[in-house]
């Protein structure tokens, strides 16, 4: 039987986003927790040669059919902000420095930015959004600001995407049902029925 | 309600495989027509600068664990060729060269063809074997191996391709439902349910 669920995910993945609607349910589902784990596929993008897509000629034009078509079907808000893609880094280091005290209020944190991107459209690069995004939650703002420049916090999220990119991890959303990757929010109903299943 | 359906796919491509193995019976269950549309990935690649799965790093050991994994999951023989990728140019042409005559043949044609290469392994990047794939349908050899080095037929795969990308394909498998594109063997279940809905 799967142990663990591993979720990684770009704050500024579209896909992500809507994969970010339904793992916490596929979990459940099978009562397993689903560990989220952020990272900048702008990194894993070196290594593979990707573009994003925006500047990927063709593919543009499909993904901004696919991605509002895709976020109909599973019935959750869609928009894509101005900046686009955009850096993630204050968001990410934030996302593992509330992760150390309280995963599930990170979790919850993840959830709000996500939806400040791509629910509301707003601009979650600068750290001033993500400051704001945390305080809903209750976080100290001046904590976090400070946070936000800690050699650790900045170490950890290097650290977290070299182990991301050391696992194979090279889209958002990528899964690990212990060592069996899955890569796309198109892989979710695969990820249910490994749960189901065992494998096959 | 959706007039016809267009299956975009590259002999060379795993997932185009997989896909052919499900499109007819999503467009017999909505009484439609699939038109199966061969092109070059290659000439796609150009433009948008993707890879062939086997040069991208990362990417590679995953689709060495996905695709045979979705094949297991459709009950389908696979296999990867020694030469992977290959050019499919004598298959997609001698496919239109069928099809002119004979649709039903052609895809017949391109079944075998992508069994070949994916159920067995075997090289299809040759007109011999090409040939010899027809013939089992009952194709005269020599005049296929004429066929295959005429202007006209050369200039209809030439047109294909570029038809295809002026309509915006830029993976395989690919399908038009009219207008709405959708690209990948996991967007079927999506084909399938905006055959059944009219959209969404």
């Amino acid at each position: 039987m799967t142990a663990a669920i591993d979720f990684y995910f770009d704050f500024s993945s579209p896909y992500g986003y809507l994969a970010a609607q339904a793992i916490d349910d596929v979990g459940a589902r099978h009562g397993i927790d689903v560990a989220w784990r952020p990272f900048l596929l702008g990194a894993v993008f070196k290594i593979t040669g990707a573009q994003p897509l925006p500047h990927t000629p063709l593919k543009d034009k499909y993904a901004a059919i696919d991605m509002p078509r895709a976020a109909r079907l599973l019935g959750v808000p869609f928009t894509v902000p101005e900046a686009f893609p955009f850096l993630s880094v204050a968001a990410c280091r934030a996302y593992y420095w509330l992760a150390e005290d309280d995963p599930a209020r990170s979790r919850d944190f993840a959830k709000t930015v996500f939806h400040g991107a791509f629910g509301e459209g707003r601009d979650m690069s600068v750290a001033e959004s993500v400051i704001e995004e945390a305080a809903k939650l209750g976080v100290d703002r001046e904590t976090l600001a400070a946070a936000l420049e800690e050699p650790a916090v900045k170490d950890r999220l290097r650290r977290e995407v070299e182990a991301a990119i050391e696992r194979g991890v090279f889209g958002s959303p990528f899964f690990f049902l212990d060592d069996e990757p899955f890569w796309g929010h198109d892989r979710l109903d695969q990820v249910d029925r490994w749960l189901e299943t065992g494998g096959w």
